[in-house]
């Protein structure tokens, strides 16, 4: 298994802490014009790096809060720093109000410094619309059954939270043998009650392993810019998340993420860029 | 020909502008720590908006000027409002110093008001660096005197400035007759000396007529977010442009752009979301 992937003693040794939802867990609280409040969840991790797809989740509760529109249908985050479990502040500067998007800087801070920046465009989808053009689904993922739930030997909360079936073509980097295509797939669903929903799919863009495990990477891939698009809101059900890339080169990589809901719809893309710290050799 | 494609009469009327360079027209001056001047060039656009890729190559310049790093590797841009021809001010805030990458928050602002935000990475591309893993290229374009060099009829400043020649199998849309397919491919360069590099690459990304022309979208498509990365230092000569789109919905488009140097490799990659003003019926 990768460096990145094992849990450090401290971590294997963390304190219990409470099982609340994903919404509890994603709550921000208002204290005044533009500023929030959030207590960051350790479970939404692996060590003591929090996921991006949580952070996002968290910055985007905070965005349409302060907007007049319901979704965060775009958001571009830059991860300047690792977020660490406990208080955190969220502001939100508005930079532009429209009547059918709003867009604003959304940032996360610990000790005083940004950690998480996202410019986020809010507006409003309607759960009844039909595509007016769809490209071609991605090949149908192996049903459930024939699929791995590969849980850390170690245990982590990520997998305590959120309940993932891989497609075990993809996952030969965990024997050591990558399988040489940069594509990782997987379904996904809450382990608790919380109903798909907007910012399920911020988590969802975000929480495959990196597809460049398949191509030899070792160790962990900090993302540096990740942008995700809601295209719909998504039905009940577990998703199907497919995650390929394009290029790995000079220390960088893309991985780009569809995510298609029970009802067949493209619910969210996201691409993201990353540094590789080594290859195989 | 789209609305959006036709030349306004005050267009046509408008006064010679002079015929600088790619580089004249791009470049920043620093007036103060993190503040620099523009003068934005009305040839870069349609119509008295100016194109979203010209306003990144500005906004790149200005956070590579205000960086030890030399290229903008990454760009997640927010359009807010149309920029106009003439001055402005670019404002760059240090979010993030890194030894491989810094991050900066890059505003170009225009009567007091942010018109493009912009979270910019910036990082050193090898130029000698050699891909570790590329995925497939797209299919070769026709060559250059198979393609179509396009110049609306009015006559068009970006025409004047960008040798662009188009796939014609993808240019249906001119003649009433969209493929239905949301593709659009074109050759690039510059009609200047100005050699092919990093700002170029900005405006490559955002050159293409809105894909989905051929989708029967009518009028001109506003750009709401584009992220591009730049993922490899150019080779001289022509840039091929390969623009294509996944979802059509609710009012939003995503176009994503591939950009391929003349040796063959991927060295730009870019998705927007857009709003679709309305459909042929």
């Amino acid at each position: 298994m990768p460096d990145g992937w094992t849990i450090p003693a401290a971590r294997q040794g963390r304190r219990s802490v409470r099982m609340s939802g994903f919404g509890d867990a994603t709550a921000v609280k208002q204290v005044d014009d533009g500023r929030y409040e959030a207590v960051l969840d350790g479970d939404f991790g692996f060590a003591e790096a929090l996921n991006g797809g949580y952070l996002m989740a968290v910055l985007g509760r905070a965005a349409v809060d302060a907007s007049p529109h319901a979704h965060p249908v775009s958001t571009a985050a830059n991860f300047h720093r690792v977020a660490k479990p406990g208080p955190a502040e969220v502001t939100v500067e508005s930079r532009k109000q429209g009547r059918t998007a709003a867009a604003s800087l959304v940032t996360l801070v610990q000790d005083g410094r940004p950690v998480v920046d996202a410019l986020i465009t809010t507006g409003t989808l309607d759960a009844a619309a039909e595509p007016a053009w769809t490209g071609e689904a991605p090949p149908a993922m192996p049903p459930l059954e024939e699929c791995t739930d590969f849980r850390p030997p170690s245990g982590d909360g990520f997998a305590d939270r959120v309940d993932m079936r891989f497609d075990r073509s993809t996952m030969g980097w965990l024997d050591g043998q990558p399988s040489g295509r940069p594509e990782i797939r997987g379904w996904f669903r809450h382990r608790d009650d919380y109903a798909i929903d907007a910012y399920s799919l911020a988590l969802a863009v975000d929480a495959l392993p990196p597809v460049a495990l398949n191509l030899g990477a070792q160790g962990w891939a900090p993302t540096v810019e990740l942008t995700w698009h809601m295209r719909a809101v998504p039905a009940p059900g577990w998703l199907a998340v497919h995650g390929g890339g394009r290029l790995l080169s000079d220390g960088w990589f893309d991985e780009e993420v569809e995510v298609w809901d029970s009802a067949g719809r493209l619910v969210a893309q996201s691409r993201q860029i990353a540094r590789v710290p080594r290859l195989r050799s």
